[in-house]
């Protein structure tokens, strides 16, 4: 028996978390909408039978996917950890997983403590769209110049203010990251570009993508994209890309 | 100007589709519900002007998806293939494609002259299951045994009647038909099995890949599927697998 009059202490649990995001207003619990963050708090309360508050390593927006979104989680539930996934999986629903539970030191916090996280925006590229892509990838007819959007990416990388990327950005609120890296990588059926940064401000890696894509495709000019990040305004960008291209693939601490 | 009566001779189009097949009634049209071919018909209509019927391969079962379903269409459009695609395409909806269109010879008929057909089910092996998965693929939580799965593919390949492997055959209907081949193919993501006839029962992919994956799974042996094909009895058979891991891959002609 414990003698903290509190109660038993807490245990802190690390969860690893996939999800398609299609159905959810992103990540973060809002009165009467479906969110991820929402999910995964019921399932912890039907598994444990407390209320508890699951934290991520950052809000995904509305309609973003994530391959492994870190969360952290305090709670008096002495399951083992494959115990606790199959458990929360089974009161989950489909588009939403628990892939990895590791316990954690008391005051892990997963948005606090990330150091690093990494997107992936994701282009089908085929002369006509496919129904096996249309809900996890953007459709280009043709595929863009590679060389051009690897030498757009390059001028973006490093430790800049990226107000020109955000939405809904404060006038005062403080827009410098470090963009570590910004790469363009072509797959089977594409192109991915993956951006990993210290953090990430709303919207930036689909305004981000959306600009290289359009050096690859010969409607921006890479002297632009410089006169773009140097304007420091998000109407000298163009628009972001829609988010269902849009993945968290990691989340480095 | 045409002087045959009957009106300008029609042009034999063999059209090549992919869709996946979660929100339709299969392919064949059936009054008042979804059906692949009412809305590929729907959208012939809307680009040429005129109510044509389009024949497939073969009528895919509800929920059953197609990567290159072969289909032909009698048409007086004389539009190019690529603008017919491109124009059929924008009418269809997202989980509809029309991948090719050929001029084939005017006595083309996709279902009488297809010679053999490959489907394949796709089984995601992993100890959770996925999100991105879900919609195509039969959740394993551990692999097989492959090489009984082959051991048990052996056996049925080859000119059977597979009325054990039938749902609502009819008593007088032949059943007898030429599996060229079943196989069983790992995959990064876990495993496919391949299955090419001469022409497929209702149902019968389906209930091939789940006895060899009971095989697999240690819930059936070796000598129960010789049994099981020699009874020519549904009732002998396990129950087919659900419908959203199979997808019809190629159709030859």
């Amino acid at each position: 028996m414990s003698t903290d009059p509190t109660g038993p202490a807490l245990r802190t649990l690390r969860l690893t978390l996939a999800y398609d995001g299609a159905a959810y207003q992103g990540w973060q619990r809002q009165p009467g909408r479906p969110t991820v963050q929402a999910a995964v708090e019921e399932a912890v309360r039907a598994v444990t039978g407390a209320r508890r508050a699951v934290h991520a390593s950052g809000r995904t927006d509305s309609g973003v996917h994530a391959l492994a979104q870190v969360a952290h989680l305090r709670t008096e539930c002495r399951l083992a950890a494959e115990t606790l996934i199959r458990a929360l999986n089974a009161n989950l629903p489909g588009d939403i997983v628990v892939r990895r539970i590791e316990d954690a030191p008391p005051g892990f916090h997963a948005r606090h403590h990330a150091r690093r996280k990494t997107y992936f925006y994701q282009f089908h590229v085929a002369p006509e769209r496919h129904p096996f892509w249309r809900r996890f990838a953007l459709h280009l007819r043709a595929m863009p110049d590679v060389d051009a959007m690897r030498q757009a990416a390059a001028i973006l990388q490093g430790r800049h203010d990226f107000r020109s990327f955000v939405t809904n950005g404060r006038d005062q609120e403080d827009a410098v990251r470090t963009l570590y890296a910004l790469r363009v990588q072509r797959t089977r059926s594409g192109l991915r570009v993956f951006a990993t940064a210290d953090g990430f401000l709303q919207h930036m890696v689909r305004a981000l993508a959306g600009l290289i894509m359009r050096v690859g495709t010969g409607r921006e000019s890479l002297g632009g994209v410089a006169d773009i990040l140097a304007a420091r305004d998000r109407c000298a960008a163009p628009a972001s890309l829609p988010p269902h291209g849009l993945f968290l693939w990691k989340v480095e601490y």
